[in-house]
């Protein structure tokens, strides 16, 4: 990494440019280097490592001034197209979010705030991934400047380890309430899922999808527990995503050729 | 799992319903069981673990003597939607694939062939993706009839390690080339995307991705060593995406707070 005095720094989300989240996000982060923003048009919730292969993706400046840009697509499209048309050089860390609403436990795999981190991590940028369980976005996020700071600039400044992108969910309390920081791993969880018909013509069904997500948070190695608990918990994201552990287990499958 | 006299199989991909690998695998699934395809209605490619959360989705019987249904989501809804309102108990398997396309090394976080398995995994259905490295779908996959079996045979039996899903791949070569089955990890990789312009109008730019992969295969640990060396990969893959290892490296941050 150079210039480390004058970082660059990439800003993304997936709830959209307009978010409050990223509005925090982005003015924090401009005290810190040269910031860009490059998110999406509006919610992309949902979206996790998704791409876009199919057809054209638009990009277009908001502020030009402000380095700010908004893409017609996911999240990991926001990354590559900054990667490769708009940032000056790689930048020296990327921050996504700070997403309105939960995305611990299981709920990582399905957040395009996370995954848009992670692909900052594949193109190998120190890479964070804030979130806050409220889905009310008129919480107040300034009372997280400080810790976001010191993480961000302690992440500039000593890297992360290969493959990992950090995580970070923040409790759905009053910031006093706060106990402190654990590093955890994601709890197990599960969406209740409802789909509620909304038409039937001719012979198609048309569902909209909702539910209710629980998870089990009694083992305090988890993110679940760090959150019940009133901590803020930062999980390390492997892109390598395969488990050593069970490659053992299974080895007897090489016997079926 | 009950009624493994007669399993249900749920079988999904990601290329759509009318692609050769989901025709070829559902016709080989019949012979172990009850199955049921819900596939996307059209190439649903690179869309990850992506739902569909802000609008609608349609499902349609596409022929009803043979539990087959089309679906306007993601290979995620598909399972989602076929667990709560289409299939008449948890299936004892679910198979997804084959996929015309790698997805090894980090081509994995990137596929709905893959992901659409893990979400099946996650609702507690022991789940397999099935890809072949070569995109030509006119290659011939009969040969992969008996090894396909029985490695389903053995996942109805013996279940899987909980959260793990299989990702296995088939070398792009013939068969008879083939020298056998490596349980491994997924290796290191780089895409080197290209984004072409396609337009200009007004402030906006509309590009088109496309790119070139790369893995390193020198290790002989991983997917990338193996289907180089001719043989067929499997990488068990884990719900649980965090790093236990570096959950030590990084507990410093816990005295940011």
């Amino acid at each position: 990494m150079t210039m480390k005095n004058n970082p660059i720094i990439l800003v993304i989300n997936d709830d959209g440019i307009s978010s409050k989240g990223i509005l925090f996000l982005s003015s924090l982060m401009s005290n810190l280097g040269e910031v860009f923003v490059i998110a999406p048009d509006s919610d992309r919730s949902g979206l996790s490592h998704s791409m876009t292969l199919n057809h054209p993706i638009s990009i277009q400046p908001v502020d030009k001034d402000k380095n700010k840009y908004m893409c017609s697509g996911t999240p990991v499209d926001c990354v590559k197209l900054g990667v490769n048309k708009i940032l000056p050089r790689l930048p020296d860390l990327c921050v996504s979010g700070i997403n309105h609403g939960s995305n611990h436990s299981i709920n990582g795999l399905y957040s395009g705030t996370l995954h848009g981190a992670m692909e900052a991590t594949i193109q190998g940028i120190p890479s964070i991934s804030f979130s806050h369980l409220s889905y009310d976005d008129s919480v107040d996020l300034t009372a997280y400047s400080s810790l976001i700071t010191k993480i961000c600039l302690n992440t500039i400044k000593y890297n992360l380890p290969e493959g990992i992108t950090l995580n970070i969910n923040f409790p759905n309390i009053n910031f006093d309430q706060i106990k402190g920081v654990k590093l955890c791993n994601p709890s197990k969880g599960k969406w209740h899922e409802e789909f509620n018909i909304i038409k039937k013509q001719n012979n198609k069904s048309y569902y909209k999808i909702s539910g209710k997500f629980t998870s089990v948070n009694k083992n305090i190695e988890t993110d679940s527990w760090a959150l019940h608990n009133n901590f803020i918990s930062i999980v390390p994201t492997a892109i390598n995503y395969s488990s050593d552990l069970t490659i053992n287990e299974l080895k007897y499958l090489e016997n079926v050729f």
